[in-house]
């Protein structure tokens, strides 16, 4: 069962597997999404609670939907 | 396809879908996720650009997984 301390990381290991998936570097991440490295950074780690609207971004940058990158339930 | 601006709007449909399936008021699931009435009333109508954790709680309060409420793409 997930629990909502797991959320931020389970979608931040999510987000690292399908930008390693598209051999992209955090930075081109960063420009893609127009959000800074360090936050994409934080993103992976698990640091970040982050919105809906980046949530969004960040799906279309890896070319996959929102929903892909809430699978782990 | 999704713009960003609607994934707000989409995702607040979702919240009211699931929440008329199960019968519930927005008071009860205003309880039921510790946030307020109001914040729940925004969220449905699109005005709320809410966290993960957040999407996290409304999606456990309402029985479904955070990726059933962002099935719209």
């Amino acid at each position: 069962m997930t629990k909502q301390s797991n959320v931020k990381i389970l979608f931040g290991a999510n987000v690292k597997y399908h930008r390693n998936r598209l051999k992209i570097s955090q930075e081109i991440l960063a420009e893609k999404t127009n959000l800074h490295r360090n936050y994409i950074g934080e993103v992976e780690r698990g640091l970040r609670n982050l919105s809906l609207e980046n949530i969004y971004k960040i799906s279309k940058a890896l070319g996959v939907k929102m929903s892909d990158l809430l699978d782990f339930e």
